[in-house]
């Protein structure tokens, strides 16, 4: 860390801090400069230093130097982390596909579903049994109904199932059903939870909180990581700002910035990232040429019908048209698609 | 709703769309533009027909009309809500002063935290015993020990105990030491906790999420209301934006804008919302000049110590100067104070 | 528009606010629902009616249905615009490349610059001769002498010359050298700038502004196209948010929303997108997957030596592998690069 | 600057960014941490050098310790500044009130509403001659006709008269009329605009860039200072961010940062702040709590004839009864109102 001192910070003011430093375990450095003096504060400081050091008299502010996560770096495992279950994979070269609806609704609906993704060219099935909505008088999902109706998804088809579990004591049901436990965006901050999936075998998709900052996404996934399980798939799934144009702004650049930073794959959601199904085809081709390691993508069998995020679902046909474009820019890319 | 169709959309596909809307229960009355037709859908439109219209051949956008919440509005009921928890009282005319620690470390921390704030005119004391940390390697909090360092607290001060509850499992626990229970930021829309803490007979400081809109900060508040809770606060804590001088950005014009849309209580936290200890003192005189219901402000007995946001905490000294400045606005705004 | 009405409005309200809508030209339609009374407003609402129905007793809010652009709208031509200088293409099923460094130093820089993007593949050259930065002592550009510079390079390579212009008095001047007039980011809003270059012939690359929505992005291009001149270019340069990992965030969601509502051309920056080069060449990628008309990026001889934006310059050994990986981006996409 | 190295940075590369940073006639001092090695770049660093080291190989970040302004900052000047012109004083205990309608609209509406405001206490009146429109089909302003009446209304009532100016060539008309010259927030950037007003005697008002950072305003506001002209108050006026329901969020935590900052006086905008005129009272008020040194108030004496912002303009009676809400917190702030 760095530590900034007030330009009327005396030198026993500038002492102090240094000894405090030194008395974290850290050791410091005093740097007079011409208008300010820095007190650099050498070693591990990911203990939560920062904010003591910022509230020392004379000091006008802590700038850290290390990233705060450890597991999840790059540093710690330089060699791309590639996730598997079932025929989904994510990373080292292959784009992972999940596809399909917000909400599992009746039988008829995921196992249509489940079959036109599958023969679209999707590995994973995406579809909510327990929904977290904005309203309490919105669906909340068919629950463990639902498991099952995914579950039998799966038997036919031999596509991983992804679903989100919302709260820790969902756990081991949704786990017993699920080959990807999703924790939704509402959720990245929920420590319990994080905690809770940390302790499962399963793979577990982390989307990114909607105006989370890159370090506290990466946080979020060592909590996880710090738990025991190393499956971890980052999701990018758009950012809140000013555009109202779009549901959400997705920033395509989090791909390859997420690569320089961690061994995590990076998945791509098009469909939260955007709320517009018109919208959605071009941006899975670019996330495949952003270097995305998968997709998740709403797809339902009648939009209209749905009973959830319909304005943002592709149809089964546009989804084997956007599955076309998508082979043919992974070929570009040099990436295996599905 | 309004359900503005896309230029081309042709009679037929307009017809559609009005019956959808008879469909759904509601009544559609199609206006025809010069440049556009739109299709008004009358009734009660808080089922999430929003998307299923929007998803529609030849819609455009679906533009609602009223408020998606209920009963937390202003127009379910006209005058506005007090809130009281032994000496804490919230709205009415009373502008209720929750402060203390970001953390309880310690019998002596708490102990002199509660006398120093109540000597200073607080009448709610605050203090995490279960911490929601951004890094798994930051201090988690006292858990159980600390709720009991709490309640001690109470026991010789006689202030309201207010802290933070982070997952439904612990609810109970939490409340049988605490008279307020608070819902933190990032938690806002943890809806298997809004639900367990509606089920509790305890007031709800319910933290505005850092980057919620209105309409969703007030539906988590309809969630704890709708499991049978009616005591909730809404505290403005700051929000997310491009501008890093602050840790947050605190809209103050909340207060206003909350009290016109609904009759709970909004209390404000110059501390998380600030993040600059310096920044707070002004922050709580503008928040009453602004019509808060309450302030929660974080005292620490030495900042500089303190195991979690030292840099945004008060001293007891700065803290008694500030509530002489709040005493003052609160006198010439007319509204009782602590 | 819609005018949406306080629950608590009379008839006598609701009927003074259809009145008004007819004084004004429009024609008034009151629908009255189960909780609110609308009156929609038929007709042209393009003239600042929004805020004067606002203002009136007893309404609500209005909610606009029309874009309020109407010469940039794809409804006003269909057909997309494809705009030509020199070798440059943008739009039609060409991606236009303009590339080299942010500021004009000297001759051998630019020419060097202006060599190493054509052999790569480039059709249009940048280069600032007149810079605006945010330091008043930060180096401002060659002005004329950098024009004088760019027009050499031109000669040279063949080259069309993209430049900025900053304020009206300059634009007979700039004109008089540059085949594009650049409008920054920071004057999108510059109403006589847009004004002027609108009446010269030259085609007008017109940055969004760095929190200007869509609505107000395509309102400034109406200022150009309402001048007389039909040759503008938008160009997506990033957004500012919370995030502070990238300089801005570059949303390429604008690319395919813009393309459904207009007919202009869209050009992407990443370098100012992300501010690391880094980042730059998989966001080039990305673009041209997205759909994008034309990119423009910063190439500097030698970035550690830039007197400007060196951090998100490529040298030119990685833009010219950039452009074979855009290459490639193109040929699955069945666009023509270059 | 800290110039933090990458974790694999060797020796060498090191020993070259270290002579990077002397060769800029800065001092380097390396220090090498546990895992990571950071160079010290001693001296002034307001030259543009920030970019430069961060494009050296081998560097991942540079972060900035002096502010990048320095005859705007308090260091430079303890003092406040106190600006005056006519009966409006800004500063040193004094809170200047500049009241009025969005633009000039008729002599007998300036003329009434200068008359009101006055009336009510204002001691600066407030009026758009000429209008940045987002549109170009709306209302433009009456030009230099709108001028000579602000004139002929400061004539009568010896009101300030404050008028934006929106381009270099309309300076010395519009410095010929008025006695405080605004600089828009669309302008704040707008470089040759700081600077021609720079060169004028006329005090200006500043207003913040609906997305600038604090570093950013003071920055334009150095542009001001450094053309020669000390007379300069920043306005903040609200920023853009997710919010929805104001208008802009107006952060007031901007005006004790500023204080901290620079000795310039601080002026709230609380019409433009939220867009709404039920919010604006509250905001005045707060806005006197948090310690501003004056008010922009827009005042129309009938808002919704208003031909622009009629939705965010007091009329007469709610503004007298604001300046006395104002006039009890001025009181209890121990400051002079008006």
């Amino acid at each position: 860390m760095i530590v900034v001192m007030k330009k009327e910070a005396s030198t026993e003011t500038v002492s102090m801090v240094a000894q405090k430093v030194d008395s974290l375990g850290l050791r410091s450095n005093v740097i007079v400069g011409e208008e300010r003096t820095v007190v650099a504060a050498i070693g591990d400081e990911r203990n939560g230093f920062q904010e003591t050091l910022a509230s020392l008299p004379g000091v006008e502010k802590v700038v850290p130097i290390l990233a705060p996560y450890k597991v999840a770096s790059r540093e710690a495992k330089p060699e791309p982390t590639v996730l598997k279950a079932l025929r989904l994979t994510l990373g080292g070269g292959h784009v992972g596909v999940i596809a399909g609806p917000c909400s599992v609704e009746s039988e008829e609906q995921i196992m249509t579903a489940a079959r036109e993704v599958k023969q679209a060219g999707a590995t994973g099935l995406r579809g909510g049994a327990f929904k977290p909505r904005t309203s309490p008088y919105a669906f909340q999902g068919l629950k463990e109904e639902g498991l099952k109706l995914l579950a039998a998804a799966r038997e036919e088809t031999g596509l991983a199932v992804v679903t989100e579990v919302m709260t820790p004591s969902d756990v081991p049901l949704v786990a017993e059903y699920a080959d990807v436990l999703q924790i939704g965006a509402r959720n990245m901050q929920n420590y319990q939870l994080l905690q809770a999936v940390g302790e499962t075998d399963r793979m577990i998709l982390l989307k990114r909180g909607m105006s989370a900052t890159m370090d506290e996404f990466l946080l979020a996934a060592e909590y996880i990581l710090d738990a025991g399980n190393q499956q971890v798939a980052l999701c990018e799934r758009g950012v809140r700002t000013f555009e109202s144009h779009t549901r959400f702004t997705l920033p395509l650049a989090s791909v390859p910035y997420l690569h320089e930073r961690t061994h995590l794959p990076v998945v791509i959601d098009p469909s939260h990232g955007t709320g517009k199904a018109s919208l959605v085809p071009s941006m899975c081709a670019a996330a495949i040429a952003a270097g995305a390691d998968g997709l998740i993508v709403e797809v339902h069998p009648q939009p209209s019908e749905a009973m959830s995020d319909g304005a943002q679902s592709l149809d089964p046909q546009t989804f084997r048209e956007t599955m076309k474009l998508c082979q043919r820019v992974a070929d570009a890319m040099q990436v295996e698609l599905g």
